[in-house]
């Protein structure tokens, strides 16, 4: 076994193991042991538990949010086009925030290094002012305001992803129909309270249908 | 000084400095200093300091939303009210979370007791549901679903308000234009989101505009 592998392991264990118990209910010992290598080995590689706790924050960078970041870049078209690519990256920013599960709890336990979410957020602002300038946004929409909702949820849903089991049977990590359907319902809100003009599938046009 | 004083006074100077240093980042001395009382009343009191940790814990309760919730729970007689009680509720919720937010950072951090936000989601659904039997919302909206949308946003915006002053400026804690300023842009989307029909402001109704 190489030592990049020995170190990886060391940070995954570590990730999963202060994640699950916080930084001071895992012990060196325990780290070492799920990580299959002798106890050395971590003083070796980061000096000491918090040297580990560090190497694990930086894995929490904005390098997670390659492929949603990467589909913001592309320029879009049309409205259509734009609306396609808002789906996509927020569906690939849920998938890259369950990816990296481990480490947003330890980010979020911590108070954590949230420069990665900081930059996501920075990235969202541009291509929702780009909408904005095509008129596919109402024009009162506030942007920088508002560009944190849907990574709030985003990120909440996942960071309390076995508390929202608890409570509510629903499953994001695991449940694939949940997730499809929770992802269609926050984005609809998200649509219609962002677009301007309504979604045709709404059918809801009218103004007090019934008052 | 009255017992009752100082077991108050344990009990905030603890949610303070846990929530500024973690729980394993506090002594009990210095709890004790700040609480302007000597040793043996931790002891006394709590017995120890996981004691005064659970202490501080069970404040984080459902009373919190005491004001919040009542709002909700009175009827609206039409849209104008149903919307009206929307507003009070988001901005007492955030009243509520800003006077409990060393509280809230003790729940987060200690991945901690959620039922009290659980709960205030439960009877933000109720109150949502009933909005779409009058249909005020729209038909589609998939209420469960949807119904953390905002408390995600409100109770980040709280837990993060000194990370998200110092990447954006903005502080929600102490800024009261940028306070309004939020609350109005994330409501207007929400309220665009899921209301039938579009609110009058906003002169957008056309399908369509440049598509």
């Amino acid at each position: 076994m190489s030592d990049l592998d020995t170190r990886e392991r060391l940070i995954a264990s570590g990730a999963i193991l202060f994640a699950e118990k916080g930084f001071d209910g895992v012990s060196v010992r325990e780290i070492c042991a799920h990580a299959k290598t002798t106890m050395n080995m971590i003083h070796y590689f980061f000096s000491s538990k918090q040297g580990l706790l560090s190497a694990i924050m930086e894995r929490f960078s904005v390098a997670i949010f390659e492929v949603p970041l990467r589909i913001l870049a592309k320029p879009f078209r049309d409205r259509d086009e734009f609306e396609d690519r808002l789906l996509m990256f927020v569906e690939e920013t849920l998938e890259a925030l369950l990816a990296n599960r481990f480490l947003l709890a330890i980010s979020y336990s911590q108070g954590g290094n949230l420069a990665a979410l900081a930059e996501h957020q920075r990235q969202f602002i541009v291509f929702l002012k780009q909408g904005k300038r095509k008129s596919f946004i109402r024009n009162v929409v506030d942007i920088e305001m508002i560009s944190g909702l849907l990574l709030d949820r985003l990120v909440n849903q996942v960071y309390f992803s076995s508390k929202i089991k608890a409570f509510s049977g629903f499953d994001i990590v695991s449940d694939m129909a949940y997730r499809e359907r929770w992802i269609r319902a926050n984005l609809d809100v998200f649509f219609n309270g962002v677009l301007s003009g309504k979604k045709g599938e709404m059918g809801n046009d009218e103004e007090g249908l019934d008052s």
